[in-house]
Formats: C-alpha cells, sequence, structure tokens
C-alpha cells in the first residue's frame, strides 16, 4: 500500500475535490490518495504574491498528515516545494515538475497552457530552472482559476481556443498549467489528437515512482533539514525542531 | 496488467539478466517485465560508434515484441530513444532520462558516475538536452562495461572511489551511469548516506506512469511516424511501412 | 529628502542595527534610512525553509510603514522580492541583486560569499535568474549567520580565507553574501586590495537611484497587483484588496 | 560634491545639450555634471564601423578631463566600455547597462527601442553579455539617429508606434536604446502607463551609486592597467604610460 | 592532390549525382572528388527513423573507400557523423556543420530551410549542439527530399516563399538544409540578394581546409577509437578491430 | 588565382614575417599571401585598451590593399572583426573564430593557450558569442606577446606547461591562442600526441574557401555598409563614403 497526500495549497475545497477525483482516477491499484485543502492563506493563487501566502498553509498540511509515502503540491506554480522537499519526510513532488518530465518523455516541443497573462512569467521562470527553456512555450488563456469551475463562463472555449493556437505554433503536447484543469485532459487529447498531460495525474505516478523506489529527498546540500532556530510571532509554531 | 518490454541493446544475456533482476525487484504488483537481448550488433555499448551500431537490432527487438504498454531501452546513453519513439506503438523510456527526471526530483545537484571516459563528453551531450546541464556532472571510474560482472576486476571499488569524489564536489544525489551497475543501488546508497538511482529501476517507474496515464508518443512534429519509403541492402527489411 | 525604508526580514534586531549603520554610512545627504525588524518568522534565514517563512513579516513590515519613496529587503537570498514588488506602493530593491549589478559595473568575474553550504545552491539559482551565472562564483565560508555577530566565533578569519580562494580561482571583485557582513567591506577591501561590495550598502544606492528617477514597479504581466481575494486562516489580514 | 563626466561619444554637440540637460534633470543635490563632446570620429554611432571610430575621441575625452568621480559613456551601444573601464581613474558607467540594471529591478520583460535596424544584432549581443537575454527584446523604430533632433522627420510617432508593438509581445517596461531620445521618458511613461527608461538619466544614478559608495574599477583581470608599451604613427599619443 | 570522399548516405543515386556536380563545381584546381551512393538503408533521409537506418550503410562507404585525406557526409541532418569521426582514418565533416561554419562568417543571423516540418526539431538540436542557437532560425518548406527532383512538384516556388519569410523575420544569410538543393544556390543569392549556403559546397571547403592543414580528428576523449569487440548477427562485420 | 590579405592589427614587424610564413606554410597553391603591418596603433595587443586603439589602423590596412578576394585579421581577439566586415569588399575572417571553427570539426573539447591572464576573459567572451562556450576552456601561459620571438624567455617551456595542464583536464585539441605562435603547431602536435590548431594557418584555408565559395558578407542586417556622413578630427579621412 503506497500513501499520496495531496496538498491544495489554496483553500478553495471544491478544487480539491477535482484534484482528488483525478487522483483516484490515475492511482495504481495498490495506492491510497488522501486529498486536503489548506486552512490557511488565499482561496486561489496567481501571480507572486499569492504564491508567497499559500506556503504556510501547505506546510502545515504536509506535517500534520499522520504519515505517508509521498507528497504532491497540487498547485501549477509548484509553490513551496523546495521548502516543503526541506522539511517533508518523504519525498514531494510539484505538479508543473511532475507534468514537464512526463510530457518531455513523449514529445519534444510543448505547450503549457495556463490561467491568468500573469502567471506567464512565473511559469516561464519555473520551466526555466527545471530545465525546458527550449522545448516549452507558456502561453495564458485567461481565465481567473476559479472561473474553470463555473459552467456558464465560457472558460472552456478559451481554453480550446489556445490550445489550438500552440499547436499552431509547433507544440507537440499540451500540459494544462492549473490544477483546476485536472479533469479536462482526456476530453482535450480526443479532440486536438495530441497528448494533453495533466499535472495532478502526473505527480501521481510520480508519487508512486519514488515511494515504489524508495527514493526519498536528499539532505545533502541545498535540501539540508533546517537547523533548530527559534521563530517568532504569528509563525513561531512553524520553527524547525531539533532532529534526533 | 502493465506490459513492459525492456530491451537490453547490446547482445550480451548475462547483463539482460541483470537488468530484467533489477526491473522486477522495483515492478508494481501489476506489472509484467520482458527483457530481452538485441540479436545484432556490439556486445556493449561504449562510445559514439558502438551507439550507431546497436540501433537496428534495438529497433528490430522493440517491433517484434508481441505486444507492450511501455518499453525501455537499457543502455545509458539512450541509444536511438528519438528513432524508437517515432516507430514504438507505446512509448518508450530512455533509462538516463529516467534516472535524471528521477534525481531531479529529490535533489539540485547530480553526479552521473559512468564507466569509460570516453563516455563523458557523449554524456554531457544528452544531459544538456535533457536540460540538466546547469545541475549535473558527468564522471567515469574508467571501468569497461563489461568488467562491471567480472568479480575480481576491482570494478566496484573504483566506482567507490569515483563517487566519493563527486560528493566532495557538491553532488547531492548519484546516478548510475550504465546500466551494468543496476543491481547497485541499495548497497551504495546505505554506504554514502545519499539517494544512488539506478536508470533500469527508474526507467520501469517512469514506464509504468507513462502506461497508467494512457500515454503515448505524439505524432504531431518530431515524432512523426516515418513516412512508407524503400529501404535498401541489408536493412531493407526495417523500411517503414504506410500506415493504415 | 527621499524615504528608504529597510525591512530586516529575520528577527533579530541586532543585525537590524548593523544594517540601518551601514545603509546610513552611505546615504546620500538627502536621503533618511529606516531599518525595522521582522517581528515574525525565523531569527535567521539559512536555506528553502527559514526564506519561506520570512515572507509574510516582511510583506507586514512593507505595508505598515507610515511611507516610504523605497524599500529594501535586506536578506541576501532578496527573500520575497517578486511579492513584494507586486504590493509595495513603491520600488523594492533585493540585496543580492542590487550587489551585482553594482559589482557587475565594475568588475567582470565576482565571487559571492555567504555563510552557509546549504546556501550555496539557492544563491546560484538567484544568480542565474539575474543574469550573471557566467561570471559569478558562489562559495561559503561555513559560518552560520548569528555567529557573524559573536565576536570569538573565528568567523572573520573564515571569511577571509574563502576571500583569498575565490581570488585564487579569478574572482575580480567580492561580493559579501549575507546581510550581517555589511560592516566588513572597507577592511576587506583594504586587505585584498579589490573592490567589495557589500549587499546593504548598494541597495541603498540602487533605491535611491529609482526613487530618484521617479520610476516604480511596472504594473503590466507579473508584477500585477494581487486581484481582491478572501484569504483564509491565520493569513487572512494579508489579503489583496481591491485598489481603487 | 560628486562630480560626473559625461562623454558624448559622436561629434553631434546639440545632442550632447540634450544629454547633459536630461543629466542634470535628476542628478542628486551634490551632484556636478560635466557633459562633454568627442573631438574625433563620427557624428552619429550607428553600427559596428562606427562604434570602432568613436573610442579614440571618447577614451581621450574621458583622460583630459580634469577629474571627476565618475564617468559616463552616452551612446547606447556601450562604445569602447571596457577599454575606458581599463583606464579610467574613476567608474565608468555605460548607459545601456545602466538602463537595463534599472528596468530590471522594476520589471521583469523588457522592451529596448532603438533607432535604426543595424543596430538591433549589437543591441542583442551586448543585451547577452550583461545577462539580460532571456528577458529583454530589442527592436528598432527605423529612425536615423539625428533625426531624433530633427521636429518634422516623424521620429516620435514611429518611436511610439514600435513601443505599443512592444507592449503588445508582452513588455512590462521600455528602455530607449538611444541617446538622443534623453527628452521623452516622462511623455512616453504617462502615455503608456509603464515604466520608460532613459539610459542617461539611469547612468547618472548608476553613476552617483558607484562613486557614493567610494567603488572604482578592478585592476585584477578583465580590466588590468594596460601595460606601458609604445603606440605608433597617429594614435602614438595614445600609449599607455607606466604607472607609478 | 586532395582526395575528398562524398558519401549520400541515402540509396538514391541521382541525387549523389546532384551532389558530387555541386562539389566538383567548387573544388580547388588540386582536388578530386568521388561521390558514392550507400547501398544500405532508406532512399532518403526524413527524421530521426530514417536517419538511425542510414548510418552502417554511411560507414561502410567510408571504410570501403580505397583511401581519401578528407570525407564528407552528405545529407543535412550530419547522420552518423560521431560514429564515422569515431572511426574514419581521415577527417570527416558533415554539411550542416559545415554550412554554419561558413555562414557565420558572413553574416550574424541565419536561416535554415529545410525539406519537411518533422526535421525542424532534428535541425535545431543540431544547430544547438554546435552553438548556433541564438543565430539560427530553422523552417521547413513542406517539400519532401525526392520532391525536389521532380520538375513539376512545385518545391521550388515553395522553398522561394520560405526564404522570403525567413528574411522578413530578420535573417542576414540563408542556409539551404537539404543535400538534395545543391543545385540552387546561386540562383537564390542572385534572386534575394543575401549569401546562399549549400551545405555540399562548403563542406567542400571544410574538408579541403582540414586536409591541407594536415589537421585529422582527436583521438583522445569523445572520439577515442572503438575498442576492439564482436558485434553480433546481421551487423558482424562492422566490429571495431584492434588498431596495430 | 586567390589574393588573401592578412593583417596584422599591431605594428611589430618582425610578428607579420612570423604569420606571413604560416600563412603561406599552408596555402593552396593557386593562393598568393600578402602580409602586412598595421601602421598605426599599439605594438603588441593585450587586453581591451590596446585592441580599441588597434582597429584604425587595421580598417586602413584592408582599404588600403589595392585589391584582394578574401582578409585576415591576425589577432587571436578578432579585434575590430565586425567593423572590417562591415566595410570590406571582401570576406574577412578572424583567427580565433577560424581556429575554433577548424578544431570543432576534429574534437569535442578544446582548450585555448592564450598569453598573458588578462586576455582569458575577453576570449571567453568571444569564445562565448562564437558558440563555444560549451566546448572550450581558456587558460594563460603567463608570457607577453613580444616576449613568444625572445629566445631566452622561457616562453615555449610555459607554453608547453599549460598545454600539457589542459589536456589533464581533458581538452581534446588545442587552440594557441595569439597569432605570435604560429610557428609552433606541428612541433607541439607531435609532442602532445593531439591536434594543435594555428589561427593563422585556419584563417588562410577560411579565406580560401569563402573566396572559393565566391561568398561575401552579407549586406543585410548587423553589416550593413555603414551610411555616408561625417567624421570629425584626427579620424575625418576614415568616414564612410556614399556607396554608389
Amino acid at each position: 500500500m503506497t500513501k499520496i497526500l495531496i496538498v491544495n495549497p489554496n483553500t478553495t475545497a471544491s478544487m480539491t475535490d477535482t484534484i482528488g477525483a483525478a487522483a483516484r482516477a490515475v492511482a495504481a491499484a495498490g495506492t491510497e490518495i488522501s486529498a486536503v485543502t489548506s486552512t490557511m492563506g488565499p482561496v486561489s493563487i496567481e501571480g507572486y504574491y499569492d504564491e508567497a501566502f499559500a506556503v504556510p498553509g501547505l506546510i502545515q498540511a504536509l506535517m500534520n498528515a499522520p504519515d505517508a509515502d509521498a507528497g504532491i503540491i497540487a498547485c501549477f506554480d509548484d509553490t513551496g516545494l523546495d521548502a516543503a522537499r526541506s522539511v517533508a519526510r518523504f519525498p514531494v513532488v510539484g505538479i508543473c515538475e511532475a507534468a514537464l518530465v512526463t510530457a518531455g518523455q513523449i514529445a519534444k516541443r510543448i505547450a503549457i497552457v495556463t490561467t491568468l497573462p500573469r502567471s506567464i512569467v512565473p511559469l516561464e521562470e519555473l520551466v526555466r530552472r527545471y530545465g525546458f527553456a527550449e522545448r516549452v512555450q507558456v502561453t495564458a488563456c485567461d481565465v481567473a482559476v476559479l472561473d474553470l469551475e463555473k459552467p456558464g463562463s465560457g472558460a472552456e472555449a478559451k481554453l480550446e481556443a489556445e490550445i489550438a493556437r500552440a499547436l499552431d505554433k509547433g507544440a507537440e503536447a499540451v500540459v494544462l498549467g492549473c490544477a483546476g484543469m485536472a479533469d479536462l485532459p482526456q476530453k482535450l487529447s480526443r479532440k486536438f489528437g495530441v497528448p494533453v498531460v495533466d499535472g495532478v495525474a502526473a505527480a501521481v505516478k510520480q508519487a508512486e515512482a519514488l515511494a515504489g523506489l524508495k527514493l526519498t529527498t536528499s539532505r545533502r546540500g541545498s535540501y539540508a533539514s533546517p537547523g533548530a532556530k527559534r521563530y517568532d510571532g504569528l509563525l513561531a509554531p512553524f520553527a524547525p525542531k531539533s532532529l534526533d
């Protein structure tokens, strides 16, 4: 039995439901998915500011979970991923990184279609850090995250139009750039005749992979456990404890 | 049931045994591993020339397999990977790419330790293509591939010495740069206290991931199916057929 | 009169004193420096985890200040810089970025000497984002941040030894990679005969520059003001308000 | 009192007037601006050939100045900047580099709008050397440098049209790519609602910054003082003297 | 007398004739051109799969030649170039690499116009490996290789239209991206008023250069001669022999 | 008959003799070499300042030559190459670029061994612009340019020691990084058993190549002919004339 903990780092429970369903739909027979919603921070994550304030709630959710073999952060900005890896007792997967490494094994040129234009540059920076800058174009369909869930918002039509444009420019596969699109890949893949990768599903498989290989985050160098020290004020409870 | 076909693109059957065992050791409950040996080409792959002559046998093995949900090319040069992806009816995973995307989710700085110095530059070119140039150092322990299987060759001591040097230079995780090292990761990980990733094991998990997501190679652009045309001479049987 | 607000994003007031003194020592005649200490989060920032938890306190300090013409974040990781730029009513300067653009105008090859080895990779990522990857080597003297203030800690000797090593490897100028070293540049510059740049001092000048040019953060694209939305739990007070 | 020497490396005195006025408009209270015109070389600098022949006059102007705390080269190609840094007794600022480091602290994506198309590639090479290749697009409004000063030339309309195109393609801030545009930033910034950076103004602030920090060019490595040697012919007077 | 062996790695003899004629048209007085057709593999090379199967025939042709001072591989993908260099007794030139280094000495921005869209990404990967990524755009005129030889195919009009588009986007010189276009450069250069470089002609000159300098492939590192070993099956005859 | 004009851009005639001899030793049967010495500027070129003052004399020598089919600039910094290309009536070859493209066709990893340490960074910048940054290490043997000609200076021993170090670090071929080393490649190649490339010889072959292909510098974009305009003072004679 492999236990995977998925944290939705925004506080919108209905999005957690979409995410959990998408995760369970692809989980292997022996995998148990637990999807939790952050209890503090923004209702949706759009841009650098929201990102920064989603981290404490995300870390809290990761640390409070009873136990897990791997964790997933279900926001396409891979919000707080480095901090989470530094402290979690299990490997942690980001849905953007997972989607890219997956798409990168079935296509050379990839389009990420995200929600708002303001997310383009943050995602381009992420894509560069992950080493995909030469292979990926990032584009936005100009839909707010929470509108993805609203039937009459026209969100899906905008998304499809943007995918069509990306394919015209040479994309060979599409990555959906928001956890809130986790219910759409099969439908879109059939429509456009190319692989469409959802980060949540991809992350479940990467989490199963790391757990199955019994690999966890290196404690040497960048991800060394934070040294025990005092934290002040509101965030005092998050202070790293001495590890022994 | 997920069927994974692993092709050892060199013709040394004992190495296929090592590879198959390493694959089965990490395969999920519902995964069936089939490991086959190429029947034409070099007994080991060391450098550009051997690589080029391993491809026809590799393709033959991939095409002749009765059926599979995913394929793996078990040579760390990812020999023939692009050609294989262009024609296989299922997704194809390379063990170098699989090892890097796995290690990249648990460490920032990675060392690949390969066999002969002549493989360093070909691997550096691969690392660059996969987008890991800024994170990976490639180094060689100066052991011939087939000596990895010879008890008295001192191969393992040389490998360990090279790993120690790489960690001193800042590596946070180690990737074993030859399919013939597939039996060593646990032992080395315990010894050095860092994650040690074997490409064969990593590739099994990436193959399970792609198969589990029902994703296969995009036929748009780079990996378009080869057009039907005549091939001449010895290689005539490899000519692409009309697909319909 | 130009008002510059410097936020020390860790909660150690004695370090704020060092920072404030270094800032005042280089401020122009018409510049008023106000140095404040974050009231929530870690007592020192060492690695990804501490960084993430320093951001809320930093933002609070930036937003609560009565008014300012420019702001400075006085941690060499440029912690929270993008989030701060998205909401502050004035331009915000990071001390790492300021130090690099300053050193880059007086030398081609630059060494950043920071505190702990775990900070090397985060700083290398920052250096790359700022476009200095080809010109900068990052190195650590293996001193904890708060030990910089302890007379008997041997911190200064370790720092000097690391600078000597960096010059041997071709550095033409040195950047001090921690706000806690803000009192040392003149002394070290005299000792080694090369320019030594402290980020706090450099940032004061960049802040004066932006304020003097009446430039502030673009609201188009990446740094668009966060849309008004609900934040939940402990962090609810940080929710972006409607701007009008 | 900070003395800043600005050299216009072309021989057009009316452009020096524009430059001087733009500089004085942003100079700090204690800064004295001295703007001089080169006495030898091209009347305007457009492309590699003009650039090469502007350097001797530029160096002469820098060396003949009685004294200064910092120098500025007021041509957007940063003509002769490395040579100037090697010999000037004070730090030397280039207006392209100054504009980029300034714009880079208030926006992620930047457009440089220059004069003639032939300057695009030289500027792209400069942008790459300064580390901004991933963040900057260079574009030309197809106006000759000296036409910027001619009222009926339609230059300003062309410049505005090019800025509009650059913003459409995602620029978040604009850098004016010619010293002859130094009188336009405020007007353009108001019109387009984004930061518009003029290199001359930006350079004054960077010069004040370096002078205020008492930093000067490193003499170690790239910018080592030229060794004393004979120069022949017309250029004999420029021979480096023994320094002692 | 310099003997240059050109291998057409596809099996279409009429294309070898075009290639041979183009080579002889530019060969120096003392150069003897020998153009041979591969006897095994694809009739044309379009994409990764064809490429892989062209290599054995190519190597056979290079090794069977009585003697030569330099060799040329006349396929724009530089198919098998690294393998060929590892074993040939003379230097080996690829027509893509030769065309790029030639065009790069007469222009800064270069367009490669190739045949089918599926070749764009493989060529972009080659361009990157050769260090030209920042200077080259790769584009396709959507003509099958063998249609270049068919009078009524409209191939030339499509090629010209694509060249016009590339010049509009800033190309300063054009490289013809297929050996089958070797008869067109003069005509196209006259029509468009820019340098047009054919890889076959360029390669003849690079081959003359290497032969004239008595330089041959380094045997240290990447191109070390393949060690003697057994090859099995159909490809047994290609096994590297002991070199002494 | 191909006429190649080689300009030594420093004013030391004895070095021109060495250069001319090296050029004639490799020139093809039908090539006529004319080697001229600049009449104005530095006696040797070491660093950015000397470089800048070598350009006018170099251009003068290129323009005054009666006629030529190709030109060569015989300084390893490729001093003034872009300016020369903009105005010369024939293609112009730089010896650094020529050496790199030559070495790059016979080896993957290359060491440039130059004279003084101050030249390392300027050459690294050149290497990067030419696209060889990932393949080349630049190193200096700490010998002044003119000492290369002095028998008792120990220059050759220092050069050999530096070559040995570069090979230890993985270089597969060596490029001699100064025109004053043009007499040494054969001897060094025999001694170290690797290809040793001299830029002057390599440039002769590239010049023959361009002339043989009847290619000359593109006038579209970067290398557009300088527009006619006034130059003032000492350099007035260099003003570009109207071309028609």
